[in-house]
């Protein structure tokens, strides 16, 4: 089963929001409803919100009742406007939008247009699966019988398509037969670590152990951790990495301690566009998703204080050992040696 | 009021488990539940366990019947092993039954020494809160007006008799009339930055933001912070630093953007029996305080799985700028001038 698919004129999602209790699907009629499941995170993860603005599109090019061709287009980019201010960091967001319009604005009569938005979506769903397993294949060459390995927030098939990106990594080397364990930052504040890949990994037959972020460095100081995979929601030309907020102190203690630090990530996150990661927009996310968690059944804070929550950060490229990608790893200098494996899907 | 104090022939503490929602008493009537109070956690803080530990002796020596001197100290040797087991890391809890046991044997007969004791812990509170006063003097020359200052976990009145370590120089600030605000991390797993220092820093007046502990690289990296200030639960000869788990990354963003880094600590919290910090022993602590918060109501991981959740982490003394104490800023290299400032207390 996919994390998100086209099911009878719907586009339809595992709602991660409510994992690892309650599996459940949603199924959403409109584009507007896409773009509201993005923005509340009920599919979340750079890869996996790029199929869904893509199915999104499929969904408002059936929506409009344009007759012609302009006025379809004209709905079509009022529909990717829409999807596109979901949320503002990863790129993978605008990228699968312009495939898209693109595609739409080199189709015929509406009913062609219509047509050839589905395919398209469908096309690039089944690409990403197809680029994860590529990915999966690079990134386990790094992962040695007996490895222990560290990984932040979620990057596996619930933040794809399907299969994964750093989690795939992951799961190739297990499905290799290497002797692996993986250290699962538990990922404040949404926790996509404790509530999401502990439930993948659960159920992939791969061990773990679920830590507070905050315990990485130890783990890293102690000697215990052998390599650091993450994935990420934009990577500018330079090698900077946007990715979940934490990264960065993470990619620090893996730099502190000669442990290796590689981003994993699909080339359509690669933003050759932005020169360094300075650029990359921040989002902020409610207040609520620190403050509403429970402590023994008790909140975790006074009412009424102020609380501020960026949802990502960018790590510097020089803390950056390598970044997997589907066409191969790209070691520094990043500049030219990304920019090539970007160039290899073009 | 203080965090813990003797009253009537008990040792009451603020009960900081049930913090910000209930202000509620906890009064121990024997050692044994003052041992459980630490492990529990119902009182934290370095300095604050360490008075604990000085009150759990008095009370040790009113609940012996021995009736002889030698007697009595046989079983206040048995309460100082049971105390000491409490907590392993923070050295301030074998500091003060050193010193206790010590007064004991230096006394005169049962009826002596049990007042000898309760003397003692008195004077070793009384002496807390005025070191932390020296101290905040000492740490507040370092702040400027209109500084923005990260803290972690909590160093205020409730981790100490009264006062505090780095929440003590930051009220010292603020005092003076410094404009300045504090980002605070939430300190997981326990949460003692969102529960107890936002509480404290409310009553205070201190103007604050809660931050996720992933967050605060982010805040340094684009220049939001001026000073980090921390406590610690011991200090090694050379300047490691052992504290609060997510301390080490902190201090490593900290150095990588020119912040300045300064653990906050009386003398006591010092083990120059230790010439680093790799021999200070890490508590494990249990699974519960990772997995038992809650997550919009629901279980934030699977049933089941292999949490790992290690209560503090060592800082290596090349990240720290000085460090803060009562007799003033010991400055690298902190071998020669750590002893100094111990040395002036004995």
């Amino acid at each position: 089963m996919r994390s998100i698919e086209w099911h009878s004129g719907t586009v339809r999602m595992i709602d991660q929001r409510l994992l690892p209790t309650t599996f459940q699907m949603l199924e959403c009629e409109s584009y507007e409803e896409v773009a509201d499941a993005i923005r509340d995170m009920a599919i979340r993860g750079a890869p996996a919100i790029g199929a869904a603005a893509a199915f999104g599109m499929a969904l408002a090019a059936r929506q409009s009742s344009a007759r012609d061709r302009d006025g379809l287009l004209s709905d079509l980019r009022a529909a990717a406007e829409r999807l596109k201010a979901a949320r503002p960091t990863a790129v993978n967001l605008s990228w699968a939008l312009s495939r898209l319009m693109k595609r739409a604005k080199d189709g015929g009569d509406p009913a062609a247009i219509r047509e050839r938005l589905l395919e398209g979506a469908q096309a690039l769903a089944d690409e990403d699966v197809e680029i994860n397993r590529r990915l999966g294949e690079h990134g386990a060459a790094l992962i040695e019988d007996g490895y222990t390995i560290l990984h932040h927030c979620n990057t596996g098939a619930l933040a794809t398509v399907d299969y994964g990106t750093a989690l795939g990594v992951i799961r190739t080397a297990h499905e290799q037969g290497k002797q692996i364990h993986v250290l699962v930052d538990e990922t404040r504040p949404r926790l996509q670590g404790a509530r999401l890949t502990t439930w993948e990994l659960q159920h992939l037959d791969i061990s773990f152990t679920l830590i507070a972020d905050n315990a990485a460095g130890h783990f890293m100081r102690s000697g215990q951790v052998d390599i650091v995979l993450v994935g990420a929601d934009r990577v500018a030309a330079n090698g900077d990495v946007a990715n979940k907020i934490g990264t960065y102190k993470l990619a620090l203690a893996a730099q502190d301690n000669g442990v290796p630090f590689y981003p994993c990530v699909p080339t359509s996150t690669v933003d050759l566009s932005l020169s360094s990661g300075d650029d990359i927009p921040i989002e902020e996310r409610p207040a609520e998703e620190i403050i509403g968690v429970t402590y023994h059944g008790q909140p975790i804070a006074p009412d009424g204080i102020q609380v501020a929550n960026p949802a990502f950060d960018v790590t510097p490229h020089r803390c950056v050992t390598g970044i997997v990608t589907e066409n191969g790893i790209a070691y520094p200098p990043l500049t030219p040696n990304l920019r090539r494996m970007v160039q290899a899907s073009t």
